[in-house]
């Protein structure tokens, strides 16, 4: 079943302890669909600017992904530069130059309004809310955030969450979200706004995924060197969703499953920069991550 | 099998936001000893002072403990007091009477010296050796230690470490040992000391089990109302201790099995204040939450 999502396109310009990367391929919609291309189709919706060169995203029509959501506007490309230090939690923005993503008003095609399962990945809620109101009622519709619209959105963040069934966010931001200290309480706020299910992402601590009964703990596949951290979250809701558009089902055995492709996919990008690694892998090498995983938590 | 402990035996006074507690059991070797008796015979050595009320460890012999090791000099028992913020991970010493503990020379007697396991709990290294001349070659050395000899007494702490088979430590002190950022990376490094297993305790994230060529992710059991956080560390040493000695078995799989029986024991000593949770429980409780654990894991 098909995937759509709403996001950034970006060149960014990265800087880590292992090196940099100057317009390199960014942007929250391009890691989730190299990532969720690789096991569903994904119609993507997003916009770029007279700088951008679409043929470096020929390699996802070899996957799945269908770009023509994707429009050129007459300005730049969404920019961002980031700077991370020894710790790959610890990062710094140089600079966000939004571009032609400034005036983004995302437009869903007809023919992408019946994708069954629909990511809302971290842009303006209001946005996020006009992209519900274009679609047929999805499967499932799975939200992504951020501290920063959780401080100056709060209440269009809040209708979105209303419309939401599985939110997907890391620890801080669920901390933020719900004002508790304690994880496990904080998840138990969250369901009062809205998701059913609630991913809370832990950076090298793995993940959670939560209903109002279950609890299930995932952890991360370990990569000795994380070269560049960029799009790891993308990447993990594209792992995520990619396995549950292939099975279409949304059961909690295969949300389970899905957390662990969301985890093994993520191990990829932190190994190179960008979509470098990424972009060169193939359904098998995840599954070979997942049951890798499996022998990792299995007693 | 039995199992050696040599560490302390301590009144702790406590604070949480959840309230105090005066002159309350604690000390390393008592967290220990009432999770691992549950499972297996313990060997308890240590000190106590004139102030000591030996029957409020009488619980500890209708598990399987043997306290003639714990002597009693004049003086006063080691006492410590604490006082934790909201984040159960911060505490504060507000003091440190060490008491009779100060001069503890551990004395091993003739019938524990044949003890299949040892644990040894947190104390100064220079004792730690002293232990491992007056025993018999073990089945397994477990060795706990902390960042105060990690900084203080570093050649003894090395020495210990040549001998030990399997250090369990938190994940600040496994970077302090090897002065690496990345956990993985330390413990690579952990293991060119001497152990051949490394179990990193990463509070509320859980823990893992290393050794050079495997892996094993474990979860906490999710504890709501952290009450109370003291003696975690020393009940998980004894939850995974108790098991491998109720499975007499050392291999990969036991172990495994026996950090999740480690992480089930701590979930509930950190329920309540001081051992007053985790002296009411039986082997059947520790069970079920190890049953509960599978089914968070499992996928």
């Amino acid at each position: 079943m098909s995937i759509l999502v709403v996001g950034s396109v970006a060149y960014d310009s990265l800087e880590t302890p292992y090196g940099s990367m100057e317009k390199a391929l960014g942007g929250s919609a391009v890691y989730f669909t190299t990532a969720a291309s690789l096991f569903a189709p994904v119609n993507v919706v997003g916009v770029v600017g007279d700088d951008y060169d679409f043929s470096d995203l020929d390699f996802l029509q070899e996957r799945k992904a269908d770009l023509s959501g994707v429009i050129r506007k007459k300005g730049d490309t969404f920019a961002w530069k980031g700077v991370y230090g020894e710790d790959p939690n610890e990062r710094e923005t140089i600079y966000t130059r939004l571009g032609v993503f400034a005036d983004f008003k995302p437009e869903i095609p007809e023919s992408f309004r019946k994708s069954g399962y629909v990511f809302l990945a971290n842009i303006d809620p209001d946005l996020q809310i006009d992209v519900l109101t274009q679609v047929d009622r999805p499967k499932l519709v799975v939200l992504d955030t951020m501290n920063f619209w959780i401080e100056s959105k709060r209440e269009s963040l809040n209708r979105v969450l209303e419309q939401t069934d599985v939110l997907i966010v890391n620890d801080s931001e669920a901390k933020q979200l719900t004002v508790e200290n304690n994880l496990f309480t904080a998840a138990g706020k969250l369901f009062d706004l809205g998701p059913k299910i609630v991913v809370i992402k832990k950076g090298e601590h793995g993940a959670l995924l939560l209903s109002k009964t279950d609890k299930f703990f995932a952890p991360i596949y370990p990569v000795e060197k994380v070269k560049d951290p960029t799009g790891a979250g993308d990447t993990f809701a594209g792992g995520f969703m990619g396995y549950i558009g292939s099975q279409d089902k949304t059961d909690w055995d295969t949300l389970k499953k899905a957390v662990i492709y969301g985890a093994a996919a993520a191990s990829f990008t932190v190994e190179d920069f960008s979509i470098l690694r990424l972009k060169n892998i193939t359904a098998e090498d995840v599954n070979q991550r997942v049951g890798e995983i499996k022998k990792m938590t299995e007693f």
